[in-house]
């Protein structure tokens, strides 16, 4: 087994945010459920976008936003996922990349389905509510996963919304087992409770089978065992999966192994827009843990990188997160040589 | 006369911005001027965007901010510009109409020419400087400009940037001359100090033609007069324009008339981005002057809105700026009516 070329292999839906402010009513007459994504066609993503206030777009997609703010703490980043080859599709490689991630996925043709866009509504009280059109995204296949790309890569870190597009689940299955034949670890985020209910049995069996590594929320733990005892989900996960990070929102997280248990208390900050938090939590706590730092300096790379995310409009970072987390620009220069 | 059915119509290139930071070594490594705009081929914006750092995509354009910003005072505006048929024309054409802001332009068919981008290079001192590709907007002509139009707004709002693309220059005089004969004003602004030397006699002629209200900053309007005095410059344009309002950045701004100059003072705000500073100015002073108010008033609200827009990255507003102005929702409905 040769040492690793990238500390993080993303793969994820590849999406333009559109962010727009709403308020409450805005949501209400629409029966909109506060802070959850849903799956919108592309009629209703022109109706809504029509709706919408004035936006700003900003690249997202879950694992890429991961991907983007790992790169950003010093770690070595890949990217996969499928844009159109139209103006959004150039602006999200053009992000991606300039962020310094690798991205080798081929867009596909223009005029097949465009770019995938998700329409951000942020009320004031700074929680968002995703109105995803998955466009290209459904097009992303196992015949876009480079085993040479997933064998190369110490973690490959998948985003539970790639269990919606059909074709994505067989890539799953396909980066999964080649980073386990190369001797890596896999990740995976639970993404959000109504993608779990969506998709449970699969969640469970690849938690079961694949994930060495899980990020989730309380919501989505629950959902995932559908139970409404977080005790007894952490249990279970715990016997799951041999690490486990519980994100809490303003009451921090909890880092899980079969023998350690370690809380990490959340960093006060105000929140703008919560776009993309969970996204930042699971980088820089995968930022660290390529370091080689302890569970509990992982746990704290997250919250920090998290609290920039909602401390600004828009999911991707602002700040100089490698200042934030007191990354000496030796030891990360070190790592990137 | 009847009463116009606008407050403003502004015209003026429809571009989208992409916002992106940048060091003060990535601008001297590339001769660009700090805080200038420039026009740049499709070629050049290819190369210069795949060097920039990761973007944030906004609709911009100078008298398109104008408009948006005028509509969010509770002005009644619209506005002529030129997109494409492409992504970037439908977000230019939603974001300007979800502001309020009536926008009739017919895009170009797609494929002749893309919807036009500035790329923003914002440097750690809060100054933007610009680069044009002006795509679709080469396309605008007085074709586009409905007389009926621009007979039923109180103020026809031209921006100096569209002397650039050749055909708009006959755009400009079609939409001045519909203007006067429907007994209304006509406002320019000078835009920026190298597009004023770019068309120096076209400009001269145009302020001292046509122009009843004329929007400068310093560097403009020494420009405009080829002098280094400033108080013989705005000796020149009190004797060519009724009303003439010069910006000074930090030092606030002075509202000439032949009789009358008034001096109004900045607000101190921390600079974040001066991106769209001086179109908020000319936008906040409209629609006070739309509403009536008296001169020193029309420069306390220009100040207001161009610091707000000064307090955050990009140029549309982000916060309630009736409530900055303290324009009272009764009389701004009133307006609306």
């Amino acid at each position: 087994m040769s040492a690793p070329a990238l500390d993080l292999l993303g793969i994820g839906n590849a999406i333009v945010d559109v962010l727009a402010r709403a308020d409450d009513a805005f949501l209400e007459a629409r029966n909109l459920t506060k802070g959850a994504m849903r799956l919108i066609g592309a009629e209703e993503a022109e109706r809504l976008y029509a709706e919408m206030g004035p936006g700003v777009e900003s690249s997202g997609g879950s694992a890429a936003n991961t991907c983007a703010v790992a790169a950003s703490l010093g770690a070595r980043v890949g990217f996969l996922g499928k844009v159109a080859d139209d103006q959004l599709g150039r602006v999200f490689a053009h992000d991606i990349r300039a962020s310094g991630v690798d991205y080798p996925t081929r867009p596909l043709p223009d005029g097949a389905a465009p770019t995938a866009r998700c329409l951000i509504l942020v009320t004031p009280d700074g929680q968002r509510t995703m109105n995803t059109h998955l466009g290209a995204c459904v097009h992303f296949s196992a015949a876009d996963v480079d085993e040479a790309v997933v064998a190369a890569a110490a973690i490959t870190y998948l985003e539970g919304y790639l269990f919606d597009p059909p074709a994505a689940q067989a890539a799953f299955y396909a980066a999964s087992r080649a980073a386990h034949r190369a001797g890596r670890r896999v990740a995976l985020t639970l993404s959000d409770p109504f993608c779990v209910q969506r998709h449970r049995q699969a969640f469970r069996r690849f938690v079961r089978e694949e994930a060495d590594i899980l990020f989730a929320n309380e919501a989505e733990l629950l959902s995932l065992y559908e139970t409404d005892n977080i005790a007894a989900a952490i249990r279970l996960v715990r016997g799951e999966v041999a690490l486990a990070v519980l994100t809490r929102s303003e009451r921090g997280s909890i880092v899980l192994t079969e023998e350690e248990a370690h809380e990490v208390p959340a960093r006060p900050v105000k929140v703008v827009d919560t776009t993309g938090a969970g996204d930042a939590y699971a980088a820089g706590f995968l930022a660290a843990l390529g370091r080689g730092l302890p569970l509990p300096e992982c746990g704290r790379w997250g919250t920090l990188a998290a609290s920039e995310a909602i401390s600004h409009f828009g999911a991707r970072p602002q700040a100089d997160l490698k200042a934030l987390v007191g990354a000496g620009a030796g030891g990360v220069s070190g790592l990137l040589g």
